[in-house]
C-alpha cells in the first residue's frame, strides 16, 4: 500500500510541471501567456457548464477526467501551436513517449485507466472525446475573442486556418459551432484574421 | 436558448479572471507562486487519483466539479492565506458576497447547482466535501514539502498552526493523514516548522 501511494504522490507531483507550459492564448484583459494547467481547468468547468449542448450525451465525469488530463503529455513534450504545421509533423511521436514516461509513473491499473482516457481523447471517436475537443476549441475562442483576435493576428493566422481547426466543434456540438462561426465571422469582418 | 448560452459564456470568460489570483504556495522547484485556476485543477486530478482513500465512498464527479469551483470567489474576495488571522475574520462575508455575484451570472437553474455544490464545501459536512477538504490541504503540502518548507519559512508558521489546519484531512482521509503527519515531523525534525 505505502508504495502504491508513494507513487501516485510522485506523479502527483510531476503534474506540478504542466503549470509552467504556455501556450499561444492570452488571458483575457489582455493578459499574459495562459499555462497548460489553467487551460485544462477552464475546458473541464465549460464541460460541465455547457454539457447540455453536446451533440451526444456525455459521461460528464469521463469528459471532465479527459479534459484535465488531455495536455499532461506536453510536460515533456512542449505545447504545439495549432496552427504550427511544422511542430504538428513530430507532434503525435513526442506525445506518445511523453505519455508512455509519465503515466507509467503510477501503479498499473491507475496507468491503464488514465492512458486509455487520453487515448480516447487522441482518437477523438466517442461522444466524449468529440465534446472535449469542442471545448478545447472553444476556450481558447473565448479569450481570443475578448481580446479582439489579437493572439491571431500575432501569428498571422489567416481565415481558413482557423475555420480548418474550429470546424472540429461542429462533431462535438453543433450549438456551440454555431455559436463558434459567429464569432469567426465578427473577426473576419472586422479584419483580425 | 440564445440568452441562456450568452449568460453561460460570459460566466466562463469571467473565470478566467481565477488565473490572476495568486496564492502563497510556491510551485516545486522553487518555482513562482501558484495562481487559483491551477490549484484547483491540480486538487480535482489528486482527488480523481486519491478516490481509493477516501474515509467514505464519494460521488468523483461531484467532488471534482467541488475542487473546481471551491475557490471562484476568491475572484473578488482574494486568496485568504491560512495563516493569516485578521483576514479569516472577514473572509466568510466577503466571499458570500463574491458568490452571489459570480454565480448570479448564470442561469438559474446553473445557478442554483453551482451555488449548492459552492456551499456544500464550506460547509464540509458531506463525504465530498470533506474529502476536498482534504485535497486542499494535500495538494500546497506536496509543493511545500518538494520545496524543503519554504512556504511556511517564510512565513514563519509555527508546527501548530501547520497541525490545526491539516487536522482537517483526517475527516476525509486516515491514510492521507496518517502521511500528511509524516511528512511535517519529518519537516519539524528538519526545524522547517
Amino acid at each position: 500500500m505505502n508504495e502504491r501511494l508513494e507513487r501516485q504522490l510522485a506523479f502527483a507531483l510531476e503534474l506540478d510541471k504542466e503549470k509552467n507550459v504556455f501556450r499561444q492564448t492570452s488571458l483575457s484583459g489582455h493578459g499574459r501567456k495562459e499555462n497548460d494547467a489553467e487551460h485544462a481547468w477552464h475546458m473541464a468547468v465549460m464541460a460541465y457548464l455547457l454539457k447540455e449542448y453536446a451533440n451526444e450525451p456525455v459521461d460528464i465525469a469521463k469528459a471532465m477526467l479527459m479534459c484535465l488530463l488531455h495536455d499532461v503529455v506536453e510536460i515533456d513534450a512542449g505545447d504545439t501551436y495549432a496552427y504550427d504545421e511544422v511542430g504538428k509533423q513530430t507532434q503525435k511521436i513526442r506525445e506518445r513517449q511523453a505519455a508512455d514516461r509519465i503515466f507509467g509513473m503510477l501503479p498499473e491499473d491507475q496507468q491503464e485507466k488514465l492512458r486509455e482516457v487520453f487515448d480516447e481523447f487522441e482518437a477523438g471517436v466517442t461522444p466524449e472525446a468529440r465534446f472535449v475537443r469542442a471545448m478545447d476549441n472553444l476556450q481558447p475562442l473565448l479569450l481570443n475573442d475578448s481580446n479582439d483576435g489579437t493572439d491571431w493576428m500575432e501569428h498571422g493566422v489567416c481565415y481558413e486556418q482557423v475555420l480548418k481547426r474550429q470546424s472540429q466543434t461542429k462533431a462535438g456540438s453543433e450549438t456551440l459551432y454555431q455559436k463558434t462561426m459567429e464569432i469567426l465571422d465578427k473577426h473576419k469582418e472586422q479584419g483580425h484574421i
